[in-house]
């Protein structure tokens, strides 16, 4: 069994508010990331599939229907859009890294099936480089 | 004479749209960029500097001095902003980097004599890094 | 469950040389970094912690709390520090970069609980870049 | 316990192409990759290894005899190399990165004992960066 | 006046070898780049071009025609190639990054005026990172 | 005519603190970098030099004789050292990253007549890297 790992990148934006909550209490929060109309970074993922090396091509994913399935399921919904505003599953939901992270998960499981059919390779986890100091990594199943 | 080259970093969004354009020639001319929404970066901005070495401190630059004005000029304008929407001076003008290079010439030559009144060193050039792969560069004095 | 990762830097001074060793065997075991006035590197450190996602907040680690954390007890500490001659921790220790590893995890488990009342999130593992091509890990409980 | 990972580079050509499969199979499977040719790569491959540090020495790796071990056995092999043409472990076995970590990381346990004969520390595993958004990670033991 | 930055990828492989010297002075010459199957790299190729900032779109140069320029006539050239035996260009001229970067400039030179009617903006320079230790660097014009 | 950059790295600890000044003007001066017992860098210089192309080796530069010049004359002579103790060049200059780099040209066209009697190619500039966000740029000639 090997792991690969495969990096894409996307740039968006995003504000950190809860409506729940008073300006002092989003403000102590989210500091600056709190500001009225939102900041930018150019995101990083990494998705990490796991499987067996298939002894006849020797690879353990086929990395084009990997690259097709990120590109159609995450990047191209994510890229160049302001996450609060132009995306439903933040429309009640705080766009913080952890949360994209959540949805990028599932957003890969959905169309994994469909991707993979014979059923490898596994998806093992998803981390996200908001900025090269700050990352963010969730398995892809706890 | 030695050149110093200090980098420092922000994240913005900004949105490319001229309004005197119709939506397709704002379209043809910036693609994805034009996303009504805007979208963001982790910019990271190189200030280059050049004078002669000091001969007491072995410095060609007080780097402090450097520090607060690029922090109090440029970083802390353009930190967690949307561009277009909260800086006057894109109110008119649309945030290309390469126009955004151009304000933090400015604000740095506007602030220069007082953060370096004995006259060294030199501003030389700006360097903005919009992503790693995408740079832009713009000469102190043309 | 998320795990979150930030990177922080110092630069300091160590030289690897153990007292009870003569000086061949200092010279064998560590060849030009048992030079006796020491050497230095540009430490870059990620401490990772993990733990659910607030529903309210979207976050699963308040950063602010760990960036004072980690400022307080750890960079402030051994930042453009000679780490032989400075720190205590290092009088009788040889201050491989495996023994950084194992102060800086003591001295974040020292302060957790003062940083984190409410239990959340966990440490689980410090990294140390000595240089981007030496590296090493250690988690936060065996 | 702690981990060390060490990095090293080479540089090195492989074309993917399966004997056992005709042209139009290859070129579906590999697409420009199965290029006649070959074409080529900078690898970056990380070693980690891991044991308690020795209290003597505060360190958990003989780290000159690591470096010995990685040099002679896998990069002096492969630096320079056209994989497909002039290893013997390539003439019946498509040199994709994968099938590469396994030879690698089968090399480093064959001369592991000679090395380490103390028995410390232990092989953990191997990554290779074919590109800096390309990984393979396969673990020592599984 | 502005100068833009835009990076681009390729994966080549290439041998060091002269067809006039005998095999002790290409060895003498070349080393281990003499290797008679090659050996490859991930190329990194820098395009510098500078011009004035189009008042009207705010930008200095029209990215999605140079991204076109260089993605046909420089990376679908040299992605995935052996260099030696695959281009003509490199059928007599040893494939040196130097030589490499003379063919970059004169196939970037050539398709300037279709792809720039108007005249802007103008090539300055090209870099290349055979590695991101080794970097050559080219004017456009001497 | 063609720049060729190569990068090499060394390690070594230094403290600015000018002799003639007082214990507080050191201070104000130099902050930290002051410290009694010195701190340390992972340096990295980048040596660059321009050329014609030979036209039979297809080369600008002897990479054999440049790498074993820097190496004798600079990384040999920096790598693992305190600088303020070990060389008699700072015994009376503080060795801020501005006189090292002064040094390190000086030591390269002193070497340079030996390394390269044929005349070719020229030292063009040398840069420093004290950290990946603080940099030093001296031209060979002024």
């Amino acid at each position: 069994v090997i792991q690969v790992d495969r990096r894409y990148r996307f740039s968006a934006s995003h504000r950190l508010h809860v409506a729940a909550l008073d300006e002092a209490q989003n403000d102590a929060l989210f500091g600056k990331c709190n500001n009225p109309f939102g900041h930018g970074h150019n995101y990083e993922i990494e998705v990490s599939v796991a499987g067996p090396i298939d002894v006849r091509t020797g690879r353990a994913v086929d990395v084009n229907r990997l690259d097709s399935l990120v590109e159609s399921a995450v990047v191209s919904r994510y890229d160049h859009r302001y996450l609060n505003e132009e995306l439903p599953e933040f429309e009640h939901t705080v766009p913080t890294t952890e949360n994209l992270g959540v949805q990028i998960r599932q957003r890969l499981q959905d169309g994994w099936d469909e991707a993979f059919p014979e059923g490898q390779p596994r998806l093992e986890r998803i981390r996200i480089f908001e900025t090269d100091r700050n990352i963010f990594e969730i398995a892809a199943y706890e």
